[in-house]
């Protein structure tokens, strides 16, 4: 798979998920009116779509059906959704524009943020359960996901890195404590997403582990990324001011290990993901791209 | 069952529940401390335990095995816990007061208090998840029972209530508006949480129907109540000032429908949650005698 035939394969699995995110949110609307709204804003309002891809892209490279695994992406993607609107509070870090849009709080005011946060990570289990009237998705593996995605997302998942990320701001943290940060604040949801993919798709443990491996890495490589561009790449195409990071004294993978050490991790963790995809056959074709992708990425 | 017998029970059944509760919820050692010691803070301080004893108590009506229900029964209570925690945030209802104890955000800040609401209701589902542990109760009865629960707890449940309820403050609303609030604020998850012990243990749908009838008036026959000891109640049995409506400018029912008619209202919900109970046996008594303890609380 070339470069291009990946961006439009990418192009393609979003498509889908901002579908069938449309489609499972209450339509803005349904009363009471305010909360669909807010709900609505944050989750359509573009995004990466990342894990709801990976979601996708786990069944097919374990030869699943894609088309089953939409629902439990999207729940993912909810819970990604919710836990910025949470991230971005004023109480938090207060971030006042995400992906260039203000974000849920400026617009429907905190009250309102708050809920509509609430309410996504809660459809999201609502949509997980519903999992079961997929024809060929079995009881007992649509409540492993769930077992997945709520450890994942929760104190000792991602909301323990949000935990240990706001307690760190302003402070000199250690390498070990930005690890913990990022494995639980982005790693753990990557992880479930790919998991989530292949338990649905019956794969093998063996595959399961694999993937998981595979999105630890990507994770890891996806965030000293992320570190990079908020000092090296472009206010625009971003979304969001470069060197927000540096303003508001966090801790980064270039300000612990410096730039060019922090961009031969991320390569390091790129080729460390590619090496758990070694027992997949072309259809992991676009994992092994999507880690390329977001090594290369600008945004 | 006399009143004795059935404040003897209920302190039985509280008591399952908290063993349970503190057992369910990570250690306050454990890392990340502040977030874990603010869900068991806010977990323990106390509480009526209602819905998780009328999951116990829905199971003993249907014959059902009390033990197998005790996850889902802390579940819902983590859920209710959490909307109390996300309730009384200063962006909310901004009450520094809860059963006479300082509230999550005034102990713990702002930001830990939303993550650790966040970190409740994401505990809630992966304690339901592992409901399929159980013996005898099969995965398709755990998705059903996740399914309702989600939806109690979402949007179109406790969360479009609470959003009525703080777009209500200082304004003159109508008793459709009211009902609206309290249906959904206090009755989606007493409804779900009779129908979860139900489901749970086996019941036939004619039973399931009546519980959750039998939920309604008594979630309606409970909250007539609050409203009322807001008035006449004591402020130390109370663990909150009386009056509070008042000066928050609440609609309440003694306001709208003054406060003769509002107990003559309390005490026809739950002479109809009596008659939902008319085709159980004695197995049934401690849910007739609740909604008998409900109307007449001090508390």
């Amino acid at each position: 798979m070339n470069k291009k035939a990946f961006l439009k394969e990418l192009k393609r699995k979003v498509n889908i998920i901002e579908d069938a995110l449309s489609q499972y949110l209450p339509g803005e609307d349904e009363y009471p009116e305010t909360i669909h709204q807010s709900m609505r804003y944050s989750m359509l309002a573009g995004g990466k779509r990342l894990r709801p891809v990976l979601v996708l892209a786990a069944a097919e490279a374990v030869g699943g059906d894609v088309k089953k695994v939409i629902p439990a992406a999207c729940a993912i993607e909810m819970i990604h959704t919710y836990s910025l609107i949470h991230d971005d509070l004023p109480a938090m870090d207060d971030d006042n524009y995400r992906r260039g849009k203000p974000t849920n709080h400026v617009v429907y005011g905190e009250a309102i943020a708050i809920l509509a946060g609430d309410a996504l990570l809660t459809l999201a289990f609502e949509v997980l359960s519903s999992l079961v009237e997929e024809p060929g998705i079995a009881p007992q593996k649509v409540l492993r996901v769930i077992k997945e995605i709520s450890l994942a997302a929760g104190s000792r998942g991602l909301i323990g890195g949000q935990v240990v990320d706001i307690g760190s701001e302003n402070l000199d943290i250690s390498a070990e404590t930005l690890k913990y940060i990022h494995i639980n604040k982005t790693g753990a949801l990557f992880k479930a997403a790919l998991k989530t993919g292949a338990i649905l798709s019956s794969a093998s443990e063996e595959q399961i582990t694999a993937l998981s491996r595979y999105a630890h890495f990507l994770g890891l490589g996806f965030q000293i990324t992320d570190d990079i561009l908020d000092i090296e790449g472009d206010t625009e195409k971003l979304g969001k001011p470069v060197g927000s990071d540096i303003k508001k004294k966090k801790a980064t993978y270039p300000s612990i290990f410096g730039l060019q050490e922090a961009k031969q991790m991320a390569r390091e963790a790129v080729a460390e993901s590619l090496m758990s995809l070694e027992g997949f056959d072309e259809r992991a074709d676009f994992l092994r791209e999507m880690a390329r992708y977001l090594l290369e990425r600008d945004n």
